[in-house]
């Protein structure tokens, strides 16, 4: 037969800025995921579940990219030209469920969502294009006692996860204290004004750049290291030494108590309504805090926390990892936040038209992942309990898939070798998988109606360990022949030995 | 201030095609998942995830749809001009981490997925663009036992999932077969060849068509009730007649046993070598299901399997309900197919050129669930387990707290009211939430040292029934007033009443 003239091979590759998460991370992230539903279903919280995409309209412009039009989200068009999204957060398929669904709900109304959001931005080392979010929020809460229930959750959440007390800190301030700032230097309130949003993000990233670098990106703009400008916000000197001598009022305030740095900010906002709001906002918090015992090691308030999505009115937070680690360069690495949230009372009155007010948190579960992953003391065992029987005669197969059986209905994890090679192949095959225990019945064990039994861990110990003859001799304990009848029990034997017995 | 002249309002609606999933289904599909993963695990399969989307080369056109160019699928177009298409699947995507990552996996490589795939398809009444998979796969296995324990882990998982024995069935059939019956009547054994395709989805629809429909369909064409016209394979009336004959041996097998099956069909193909092999695949499946206990009650063999992807090479099986119920109309309904799977020994060739031989299984979650969910018996319960303390009093609300706190660290479900409303508007929200049980501290109460607790299902029981006075006095047994030290042991006896104690 002739071959056809030219057979097109795609690449094999992952798409620019995604990943492939293999076992041990799926694993943990599983792990993760329940313990967060656990605080989050204690709280009052049940699952909803919302679909990838959205229309676009629904999703609205929030990233903090907004400005560049149809950059930071995946777009499609359906076959009825709508415009379809992949959603970038959880916050807005929300808004537009609730808005969808307002009168058939129980109002406040609790919901989590876990999943995948998509970002269309530039990928880089750690940053990825889709990464999971776990969210909890309350719409029809007007109250402040629901954005303090957020921060403790945010708390509880993360010594749920085995962080200590001490090494996270969820940091707190107020969009309208920071509307009160800019108002008493007479910028405009209105959060689509580009000014506006160019000093609230020159504020965020006061922990990053320091007060030399917020200074240029307050006034005319800021080169980094890669020489890329970022334009700034093109304020006067008497206007940036007031933003500053704000953010600094929260550095100057280090150890200071809840109370001392809302002092602080009552001179910064001076006459400003709205300052003055959200700082009365933020004394409500503390006092709830302080009541639930919750001190300045869990919840701190803080000057330069803003948040960057456009949707936040109020009040608003973000988890904090203090732990530093090393990355396999040996340098030195922050986490930095590892969740977030905010009250945004205007998101759900795009659709409807009403104000509903609403506060959630969200936690940035694959970033937390990847930050405890890098801990010193952190899981990276590649040992697996999946029990391997080999097939060294192809004409058994029944028998070794009977021998498989058994050993699953005893609830152990177990294969049968499913390639086409011989026995070194196959015992090659069952160290690569991790296995600790592999079952071998040749023809001679089927004769004698016996099956041996290799304990693949203590065999490496042993091979890396044997100096001299005796030690040789012992090291056949790691091979065993027991009567077919035993073998379930005596792999049982081994399992517990290691540890690994009703691990998964 | 002036208004601006026009706010847009999006309309909230959710997306063409999608859904939202509820509280109560959420839970369900967590649960199974739980348990498929139980018995892929027992397998020996471990977890893989891979992401949403994929270059669109490397996925490939694989499905029913695949002669219209850019249909089936949802593409968009990445700032590089590639184009990235959301997985219709999880078994592309497998094929292209396998061939990307082939050095460094164990051969065979076990893994399972769990994960929504998208369709760009026609939604209909049950038919979702968004749907959730879960498979697991086993790539680099040349061996035949390898597919016959997908169609027993099939079987396992279906009955792990409560479905009993008899109640479904797993239908096998083998591509090789159905290549020998097209060669016997001389049409090319190209799978992409548009008369093979045709040939083998007419025999796909006997089961709903029965054999007047999939003649018309194997001829010139057939015209269904709604109208639309669907172009036929157009074969001759003799070519017809040998393939509905074959289709109906599988019929005319009912309580035949699986050897007789393949008896028949080894006439239907004749000298064809294809057939043949596939025949004796099929006998090598037969004899180790016999082994392992598998009869024709779980496993049978089915001349109509087809499986309309693409990409498979030999075996080939579909899980099929055999429950009818009734839906909202009262309508019978047959569930039809609730997982599938079949080897494919091509898909990974495309990108690496050399024979990878692969073959698994894939529960289809979200339309298992939906026939799950429309079962006699099936769980409708609206009851919650979440304690809701009410907020009387703004002023108090750390007391409220503090109490919602307690009954959470007592390992129950609480939350207090973050609405802001009275007495009546949160009486209402307890009982529209679902909650079990309101906990109520008034002036009087709280001048007291107790707190008032309405077992609001009790409550609800009660007044529908009172008919007299005595009952009525009765039915104050439904609130009681205990002491505020003693409230947490008093709302567990309440919960532990109606069974909702650690519940979740």
């Amino acid at each position: 037969m002739a071959k056809p003239a030219k057979t097109f091979r795609p690449k094999a590759r992952v798409p620019k800025g995604l990943r492939d998460v293999a076992a041990p991370q799926v694993r943990a992230e599983a792990e993760m995921l329940a313990k967060i539903r656990g605080v989050y279903e204690s709280y009052g919280f049940d699952p909803l579940e919302t679909s990838a995409f959205e229309y676009a309209d629904a999703l609205g412009k929030f990233l903090p990219d907004e400005d560049r039009p149809n950059e930071g989200v995946f777009s499609f068009q359906d076959d009825d030209e709508q415009w379809l999204s992949l959603r970038y957060d959880l916050t807005a398929p929300l808004a537009r469920y609730v808005a969808e669904n307002y009168d058939g709900l129980p109002k406040p109304f609790r919901r989590y969502q876990a999943g995948p959001v998509w970002r269309n931005e530039k990928p880089g080392p750690g940053r990825f294009r889709q990464f999971t979010q776990f969210d909890a929020d309350i719409v029809g809460a007007p109250v402040i006692a629901a954005d303090a229930e957020m921060c403790m959750m945010g708390a509880d959440v993360l010594e749920a996860l085995g962080i200590a007390r001490g090494l996270y800190r969820i940091r707190v301030n107020n969009r309208k204290v920071l509307d009160g700032l800019l108002e008493t230097i007479g910028i405009s309130a209105d959060a689509d004004d580009r000014t506006h949003m160019t000093v609230l993000r020159s504020i965020d990233k006061f922990d990053k750049l320091g007060r030399r670098g917020v200074e240029f990106l307050l006034g005319d703009g800021r080169k980094d290291e890669s020489g890329d400008f970022t334009k700034g916000a093109g304020l006067k000197a008497e206007q940036i030494s007031v933003v500053l001598d704000y953010v600094e009022s929260g550095l100057a305030q280090e150890g200071a108590s809840r109370a001392q740095v809302l002092e602080g900010w009552r001179k910064v906002v001076g006459q400003s309504a709205i300052g003055n709001e959200g700082i009365d906002e933020l004394a409500e918090m503390d006092a709830l805090f302080t009541a639930a015992g919750y001190g300045t090691d869990r919840i701190e308030f803080n000057s330069w926390i803003v948040r960057g999505l456009g949707y936040y009115t109020g009040p608003v937070f973000e988890a904090e990892l203090l732990i530093e680690a090393q990355d396999e360069k040996g340098n030195a690495v922050r986490f930095g936040s590892v969740g977030s949230g905010g009250r945004y009372d205007g998101l759900i009155e795009r659709f409807k038209g009403i104000k509903v007010p609403a506060t959630g948190f969200s936690v940035g579960v694959s970033r937390l992942q990847a930050a405890l992953a890098m801990l010193p003391g952190a899981n990276d065992d590649t040992q697996s309990d999946v029990v391997v029987v080999l097939t060294l005669d192809p004409a058994n197969m029944a028998d070794y898939q009977a021998m498989t059986r058994e050993l699953r209905a005893a609830g152990m994890r177990a294969e049968m070798y499913l390639g086409g090679s011989g026995m070194r192949a196959q015992m090659k095959y069952a160290d690569r998988r991790g296995s600790p225990v592999a079952v071998i019945e040749g023809e001679d064990e089927r004769a004698a109606g016996q099956v041996t039994l290799k304990d693949l861990i203590l065999g490496t110990e042993v091979s890396r360990e044997i100096t001299d003859n005796t030690e040789w001799r012992e090291s056949q304990a790691a091979q065993i022949t027991v009567p077919r009848g035993e073998m379930v029990e005596a792999v049982k034997v081994i399992l517990h030995r290691h540890g690994l017995l009703h691990r998964s």
